[in-house]
Order: C-alpha cells, then structure tokens, then sequence
C-alpha cells in the first residue's frame, strides 16, 4: 500500500517533516512485523507461519465485554432501543466530550487504582489515543529543540518507534535517555536522572521533561512508592514536568499492586501540581485499540486548557464516547472486569513464565503489562547489538516467533527481548508449534 | 469549564504554542456562542432565547439515516446481528483504515461528484475531521513560516476560526488572503491570486500552495469550470500547491452543479497532480461531525504516504470506521440520500430566501452549504467593521439571533452575515419568534 514518489522535486515541494525519517517506521523492529504479515501463523491454514508475539493487544477479556454489551443495547445509537439517540450523538462535536464519557472514564481511573484516588471528569481531556495524548503534551509542554527525558528501555508501538514518533516527529522536540541496566534490575535511580540532566546540560539542551510509562512497557514492572516520590522531588526540584504514561494500570496481575502518581502526589507535602500530567488510554486495559481513546489528564489548568483546544485534531467519535461512557458507568461491570482481567493476565503470564523456566530461559520478575521481558543474553555469541539482531533474526525466520528485540527499545544492554502474550487465543499456545518452549529450545541449539 | 491558570510562572514552564494565542478562542465570533450558550432558545421553554443560526449542521436527513440504521443491525458491532464481529473491529488499529471503510468512502466521494470521476480506495487517508485534514496536509506541504494563500471570505468553525487554527496553530504556517470582494460577487480572479502572490513574496514569504473551498464556506456558492481551471494553471505556473476543500460537496441543491478539482484534473492536458490534495469530511454531507471523519485525499504519493502515518495522531474510531463502510456501500442508500438531501435544502434555503425578500433583505446568491451570505450592508451607519459589530451585537442581544459576522470571515466588505439554516427543525423556524422576517424587520428599526 506504500506509495513510492515519482517526483524527485518533492523534498524542496513538501515540508521537511515529510521529507525526512522522524516517523521511524523503518526501523529493524518493522522488519519483524514485515515477516509476520507475509507469513502469518494459522492453527489449520498455516501452522508452520510466524506466530505474531510483538503486539502488545489484550484479547483476554472480551466475552466479557461483548456479553454487557448484548445486555446493554441501550448503550448503542445503532439498536432499536438506542437509535431516538443517534442524531443528538452524532451532531454533537464539543471538544469537551460527552459529559457520560468524561464521567465514565474518571470513574474507571479511580476505579483501576482501587478508588483510593478520584479523578476529576472536568479534566478529561481526549486525544486520538495515547499517541495523540503524548504529541498534545509535547506540544503543550516544550517548544522545538527542547527535550525530555525518558527512561531505558523504553515503549516503542506496534509498527513504528512510538516515543520517537509521538514526541519528536511533527513537534520537534527531543529524546534523552536515562540509562537503566540489567545490572539493578533496571531500576530508575536518582543518579541515572541526574547523569542525563547533567548531560543534557552540557550539551546545551533545555530539559523540559521526564516521561515514564508505569507500568513499564516494554518491562512489565510496576514503580515502588519511593522511586515515585524521588521522581516528584527530582522533577519539582529541576522544575521541570513529570509525565506519567499510565495506559498498563488495569494490567497489574501480582503483587506489588499499581501505585499511581496521583496517590504520590497526595501524599507528598511539597509538590508542584502544575508540573504533574497522567496519560492513560483504553487500549490496552479494556483491549480497545481501535477506538483510538487516549486520554490527557493534567493537574495543570493552563495545560488542561490548551490540550482541550487541541483535542479537535483528535476527538474520540460520539459514537464510542457514548458507548465507553455507559460502559464505565457501570461499577458493576468495571469491578468484575478489573477483576477477571487480572486474573486472566495472570494465569497466562504464568504459564509462558513456567514453559520457559522448564527450558532454562528466565525473565525479568514482572507483574504487569501483557509482555514480559525475556532474558536470552546467554544465547548471544557476543554482548553486542548486532549479535542480538542476528539472534533475533534467527527467532523470527526459523523459530517463526516475532518478538521485539531490546534494541529496538533502546535498551543499553543486548540479550533482552519483549514477548507478548496477551494477544493471541489458547490455541495459538497449545499447538506443535508452541512458543512456551520447543521453538527456543530449537533457538538455543 | 475553562481552567485559569494560577501559576504565573507557566509562560516558561510551558510552550510557546500553549503560551500564545493562535487558537483563535478569543476571537469575537466566540462572543455570540457564548450569548446562545447562555440564553438558548427553545420552542416551550424558552421561547425568546437567542436562536442558534451560527452553526453549519445538516440536520435535515436524520429520518433516513436512522432507518437505514435500524433496517441495518449488521452494521453495528453493538447489534446481535453484528456483535460477533466487536472484538476484531475493537482491536483493530492499522492507519490504513479498515478496508470496507475505505472502499465506502471512495464510493461516496465518487457518487457525490455524479460517477463522472473515481476515487482509489487506497488513497483515502483518515483525520480528526476536516480539521485534522487540514493540519495534516499542512504538515505535509509546508515549514514553519511558509504560507498558503487562502480566498476571503474564509471558513471560520463552530467556535473558532477554522483556517486560522487548522493550518497556523501548531505548524508554524501562516495565511495570506487573497482578496475577493462585493463588487463582482466575491468572485476568485487571476488578477488578486497574482496580486496575492506578489505581496507575499516582496515579504519574503514563501508561498506553498493555494487553498480553496468548493462549495465555498461561508458563499455557499461553488466555482464554475473556468475558474477552477484558472486555479490549475495559476498553482502548476508557481509549482505549488493546491487544496480542496470539498467538504460540502454533496449540499449542493441548484444549478450550476458542483465540479470537482478531481474532474478539472481529468480535463487538463498539462497538470503536475503531485500538486493536487482534497480535504473531504461527513460532518457537513451526512451530518455527522462527531463521528470526526475526515479525509485527505492526495494525488501524491508522498503525501498520501506521509499523510498516512500522521493519520495515527487522528485515526477515527473502529466502531464508527465499521458502520460508515457498511452505509456508505450501499448504493441505493447513498443515491436516495444525495437526492433527497439536495431536495430538502432547496426548499429550505427557498423558505429563507423569499422570507427575507419579503422584508426587503438581499443576499448573495447561492446553490449550496447549509448557509446563505446575507447582506445587511444597507443597515450600517457606516461601512466599517466597528459599525458591523454593533449591527452583529443588536442582533444577537436585540433580534436573539446568532448569526455569523463577516468580520469573522476576514471579509473586506462589512456589512455581510453568514446564516445558517439547516440546523434546527421547522418548529423554530415557524416559531412568533421566527428567523425569518420579524426579527429582522426589528433589526432594521
């Protein structure tokens, strides 16, 4: 579907942002995704083709969510018991939202983090996914040139580099990295943020910033209460913003259980409100990608307001705010699904956890996310990145897994590799060609 | 539901995007959505309320689509008949779209312009809207600081000037109008493109392209041939750009009929079509502006490339993505539903023309939109733009009509109003209160 210019004029007739390769959609990590589409697993139809582990999709839940919506046809403007609704739905485009769509999903935020924390509805800001919340709060926050912080290994999306998409690509701002290693578990540390603050300065870069996912992706772990608080008092030291990308909350499976930044910022006695904003996103908790609902939630009123404004690049349709808005009205509903969601997530994650360990191939500790991080340094030739891509070369072409190499997430030390496990049916699992352990079994030989 | 900001430290904390005040929300147009959103008119409860007629919806076709709806569960995933499908559309996030999407919409687009052209399927690239269509091609085409040449009188949105935002807010671009103006009924000649294009290039600015809207918002007119032809030659002789907008493409309900760039292009011999975009939408064809289709559709293949992988910032929502491949299939729906639509907003134009004739009031005349340009030049104590906003003030405070002040449109004339008329039902209309005479009777006195 890819077009190839014809015009050779086209750099000096289009913009530099078209013109150049911020978008990242060639890199090594599209290539796997190149090998799964042209030869896509299939239990009768193709069984020996490459069983796609690189999507971090959440397909565990949705006889649930199907059977309330059967119950709810009311939530819909398309049935008959919904339809005297669909005009005022469909004409209805205040930036805004659906006030049941913003109660909705504040409700549901509290919810997730066990209701310790309530949400205000009048913050709800929406954005085309949390791609679109993460660029509108890059806009808002930085201009060109300046820089955030993220740190490593960090998110890439299905397809492309998301951080390196979503940040930089159309706002012009900057990545640095806070290095994190293998070596303390990957732990974020005061020194590692300072060490890339001090770097960032020396290079003449203004630090506008630190974005993290928790629950991590592409780790999988939850942040304890006490890197929180030294992440609220580094940034409010610097003054600059903490972004918190917290799309992964409702996947936490295990203990320790979720601490979100909006309980830190509670209980810390000194912090800069302004400085605090939560992304979330229902496509990974409720497994809904493509309702493309991301959501901008800023303690800052000045932020709140600009992103509003620019949530006309991104609204979410009426259509699915009224949907989403009956859905996470009902407590009923949201308190059972968070519960067997976990417990889904949990079950599975322990069965590919256990194959994996009877075949000697361990992981980081993890107990969230719908991936895991899995630990093949010891299979490398040499610690090296080229070394990891030959490796991963050989586990998408012969193996015919596509997992996501640790390079590809900016990782500083070769050998890891995301595996996702929430996006396929348990067929998939039990077939000859299973992923828990004959096909790395064939890896390690 | 603004937020004022309390920290006065927020013009460094944050960007100069969110610092500014390109957005437009101040702009005076707003003033007359805050006057109806404070005093709405309603037939029984509020009956001298200020009457909406500031707001370009189509509401005169729902009849047909909510029983098309509801003679069509399959096209829901919230349906019985359609909720097997949910949880593959709600997973679904390729920004190609889904395909039965693309092929209804490029379907439509092609029944829209009479089947005398075709599009491609594979061309038709997803926004937020029209508005996001709009940022999207000017990302594409343009860097910040370079210019698009835009005819006056120029769209304004509901709620903010759409051009001003859409193209200069978070791309840097910026607008330079080409004047057109009473004297020979607002007519886009060769002479004021030229003469456009002189100055903006003695200020050293570069020009990019050229941006139209055929039918034109607010004229309601549309461009003959030879205009459109004019517009070809005039952006192939600059080697820029040119794009349209044709997202009230199917309300035209007179002769002359509507031509579209895409039938222009068909006919030239020499057109560089690397240079021709279109911008289509439903919210004004259909009605549906909260369902946030948009669509750009590029003759260039970098473009549609580029366009494409920015769509991730503005995707529309699977779920709407479903039901609109499914409506827009349907060939004796839309054919019903275009002809029906033009019929209804004939007579409703019609209605509102002869009425203000009657009292003496003349306007531009027109053949499509959901709006008439309205000239009350007669009424001004003088011809300038201050005497055009007391007229504007008396009649929204005084007649209780929310009309739409040329100003806003950056017109050079004052003394011209755009009017909607297909946003309310019938009951207003034959209201004591009624738009259609009385109140401007008062006006006049």
């Amino acid at each position: 579907m890819g077009f190839i210019s014809s015009n050779r004029n086209n750099e000096q007739l289009l913009s530099k942002i078209a013109t150049n390769d911020g978008h990242g959609e060639n890199s090594s990590y599209f290539e796997g995704w190149k090998a799964y589409d042209s030869d896509p697993y299939h239990s009768t139809q193709n069984p020996n083709g490459v069983i796609q582990m690189g999507l971090a999709e959440n397909e565990l839940c949705f006889d649930l969510i199907q059977e309330w919506v059967q119950n709810n046809p009311k939530a819909s403007i398309c049935t008959a018991e919904g339809a005297n609704e669909f005009k005022e739905i469909a004409i209805s485009q205040d930036y805004h939202g659906l006030p049941e769509f913003r109660q909705g999903v504040a409700k549901f935020m509290g919810k997730v983090r066990g209701d310790r924390v309530t949400f205000d509805p009048d913050r709800i800001v929406m954005s085309g996914g949390a791609t679109g919340a993460h660029e509108t709060l890059a806009f808002c926050l930085a201009d060109p040139g300046d820089a955030f912080l993220v740190p490593t290994p960090y998110i890439i999306q299905d397809q492309v580099s998301r951080f390196d998409r979503d940040l930089r690509w159309r706002t012009g701002t900057q990545i640095v990295p806070v290095v994190c290693e293998s070596s303390n578990n990957f732990k974020l540390t005061k020194e590692a943020l300072e060490a890339a603050f001090q770097k960032a300065t020396e290079a003449k870069i203004r630090v506008k910033g630190l974005l993290i996912t928790n629950p991590s992706n592409p780790l999988g772990t939850v942040l304890d209460r006490d890197t929180l608080k030294t992440l609220v008092r580094f940034t409010n030291d610097k003054n600059i913003h903490l972004v918190c990308d917290e799309i992964y909350a409702a996947t936490v499976f295990n203990q320790p259980g979720f601490i979100s930044i909006a309980e830190i910022i509670e209980e810390e006695l000194y912090c800069n409100r302004d400085l605090i904003h939560i992304v979330y996103s229902l496509s990974k908790d409720l497994g809904f990608p493509g309702f493309r609902v991301g959501i901008v939630y800023s303690y800052n009123d000045q932020v709140t307001s600009c992103a509003r404004k620019m949530s006309s690049f991104g609204l979410v349709s009426t259509q699915t705010q009224h949907l989403i808005g009956s859905l996470l009205s009902d407590d009923i509903f949201t308190e059972k699904f968070i519960a067997e969601s976990a417990d889904r997530l949990a079950k599975r994650h322990e069965i590919f956890i256990k194959g994996l360990a009877q075949v000697g191939i361990g992981s980081l500790k993890s107990n969230a996310g719908l991936f895991f991080w899995m630990d093949l340094r010891r299979l490398l030739k040499e610690p090296t990145i080229e070394a990891e891509t030959a490796l991963w070369r050989l586990i998408i072409h012969e193996v015919k897994l596509n997992v996501s190499p640790g390079s590809s997430f900016h990782c500083s030390d070769p050998g890891w590799f995301r595996v996702c496990f929430a996006n396929m049916d348990m067929t998939t699992r039990m077939s000859p060609h299973s992923p828990i352990s004959s096909p790395l079994v064939r890896a390690r030989n």
